[in-house]
């Protein structure tokens, strides 16, 4: 079967396009673990738990899919481990889809000592020393034992600014270690594999790579190397590069994007998938994303403030605790401050993605990213 | 009105034995704010938080009433906050009792450079170096503006072992303590406020702190000063010593107590009410405790272990994650891992008390301690 094939059935992996709205798509990708509407936003479960988080709460606010990272999951409990237990959805309760990285991009960021070549990644482990090769074919036979319902190949992500020739170094290796993902991947009959498109800031770079990718057996394409320090305007403009090579008909995921305004902004463009530790993380620090832009609940002013998050928010921890409640337990260092503001941050992401879905479905998104930005513009005193 | 009295309206405190089994009571304490079902356990919410647990959780596991700490909560938010911010009620969205300490016992284990006389305790605040003197009028003022449910009299608390000159001096404070905190509380309606023995290991002390309490217009009495480092027989022989000396009518909470062994053992004594930092604190040091005894998460036999905590457990988090989970959580220092084991141990104490009430109505108690010590002592092979 030919990947992204839509006529599938109910067993196999696919990907439809509902509706358009400019380049902006709202779509339907299955698996035999349920469907995930897009543009989606998959919040990232780490070390598999999102953080902070009940997954029978992750699901209530709206998500369909999670991430694991290999990385994080390869070194601990360990890949074998997590299939001799049932596998990743059953070890961490999450019965719905999962999309697991490849660990390419955290070896270059967290492992120690790693040295890079054609083979692979050879590295030291950040937790306690120990020595691993991540190669395309590992990484696949990792995401295979932990049995996620889409694997993305392994690629080499380097950090921008970088040198043209850097950039086009990492492209080819990836390019080359995306046939060599591919071709481990093999048959998986309800399972996908994403390629992922590099090649910096240059957008030859990334025009080539993006044809080499969509001429493979990939069930989607993938942009990463953005979102690692360049000014969004980089961003969207390698985004807007990228996008008309690849294929209309398989879904299109923005690698670790990002604020809202970032997803509204690349949902304009066309991608239909993203993933973000940034609602998860901000919330550990006191950080609430809002319909009224983002609030830091450690600040001093909210320390009196009887009036909650979002008194018309869908996310009840977001309407019935105050801001005073929220800013003390903050203050006082307190777990529940960090659950309720992860909660209320992942509900306030995914409330975001189904207005963005609604609004493709009824032709109106340029309005509904009007209102949203004027929302968050307003700030915190629309509230009143 | 009579305190304790038992022919109340529905807007008074009142207690009611319903059954009895040798010396244990089952009985019903009543409250504008809702029933609290004896013997009860309150999870202590100190800083107006149970730890890393929703309060809706709380109420789920089957907590009738919380403790609330006024050391803490004078510190941080400010009893005048709270207040302003509705009670301590709305602040942390628990609607139902509260019972607050005096905040005492906490000023003389946290606070520093602290100075007690007969007028009180100044002492600095442990968060900021603040000074602040709590005296019994501020206390019962403190928890006045908190609107807590059951209020305590500030006493004065010693370390066990201490010299008989020692306990004696402080209990016969504690005891002019209570006429002012008696007083200060004054007529509340639908409130309550419970005097303290206290007297050290020394039985004629203990009797005389308990008549001397019995003899004012308390709604209920405590025992305080135990499982401070003594021996549980210790503690126990305490208890049997007070015991004779309290009114049937009112209801009789040991403070600060204890294991799941030491409540049963309590509960047989004539032990109404407790609360302990136990269950909370342990879940966030990866202990659980279970009908097999206690368990220790962080032991790397869970490690590859598909089983549960408590297959049968009414507690759905005993029930649906595997230990290796559990493991693989506390030993990635996961905050889900500690909300876990937090909500697995509140509700086996609850379960317990739950289980207790029952079998004194039933008249078995015997049995079911009996019953009870085996799981524990059997562990955790009995769930294979």
């Amino acid at each position: 079967m030919t990947a992204g094939s839509s006529n599938a059935s109910p067993q196999a992996f696919a990907f439809r396009v509902l509706s358009r709205d400019g380049a902006a798509r709202r779509g339907l990708v299955s698996t035999p673990r349920g469907e995930i509407r897009t543009p989606a936003f998959m919040p990232v479960g780490t070390a598999a738990t999102v953080k902070a988080m009940f997954p029978q709460d992750v699901r209530a606010t709206g998500a369909d899919i999670v991430l694991g990272n290999v990385y994080h999951l390869m070194l601990r409990p360990g890949a074998e481990r997590v299939a001799a237990l049932g596998g990743l959805h059953d070890f961490m309760n999450w019965p719905h889809p999962i999309l697991t990285d490849s660990g390419g991009f955290q070896v270059m960021s967290l492992a120690k000592l790693r040295k890079l070549d054609e083979q692979g990644v050879a590295f030291q482990s950040h937790i306690d020393g120990s020595r691993h090769l991540l190669t395309p074919e590992r990484s696949m036979e990792i995401q295979r034992l932990l049995d996620s319902d889409i694997h993305m190949q392994l690629d080499e992500c380097v950090r921008l600014p970088c040198t043209e020739q850097e950039a086009e170094r990492a492209m080819r290796l990836s390019l080359r270690w995306a046939e060599r993902s591919r071709k481990a991947f093999g048959d998986q009959t309800g399972k996908a594999i994403f390629g992922i498109v590099q090649g910096g800031e240059t957008p030859a770079l990334r025009v080539e790579s993006a044809r080499a990718l969509a001429a493979m057996d990939f069930h989607g394409l993938a942009i990463g190397g953005l979102a690692v320090g360049e000014p969004q305007e980089v961003m969207l403009a390698m985004l807007e590069t990228v996008m008309p090579h690849l294929p209309e008909s398989k879904p299109r995921y923005l690698m670790g994007v990002g604020t809202p305004d970032d997803i509204v902004q690349s949902v304009a463009r066309g991608v239909d998938m993203f993933d973000c530790v940034m609602p998860t993380r901000a919330g550990r620090h006191g950080l609430a994303y809002t319909r009224f832009g983002r609030v830091n609940l450690r600040n001093a002013r909210h320390a009196g403030d009887p009036a909650p998050l979002d008194a018309e928010s869908p996310c009840e921890s977001a309407r019935i605790y105050s801001r005073a409640y929220l800013h003390h337990l903050m203050k006082a260092g307190e777990i529940l401050g960090m659950m309720l503001l992860t909660e209320i941050n992942v509900a306030y992401y995914q409330q975001l993605m189904a207005g963005l879905r609604g609004a493709i479905e009824a032709g109106r998104l340029a309005d509904f990213i009007g209102a949203t930005k004027e929302g968050w513009a307003r700030g915190e005193g629309a509230r009143s």
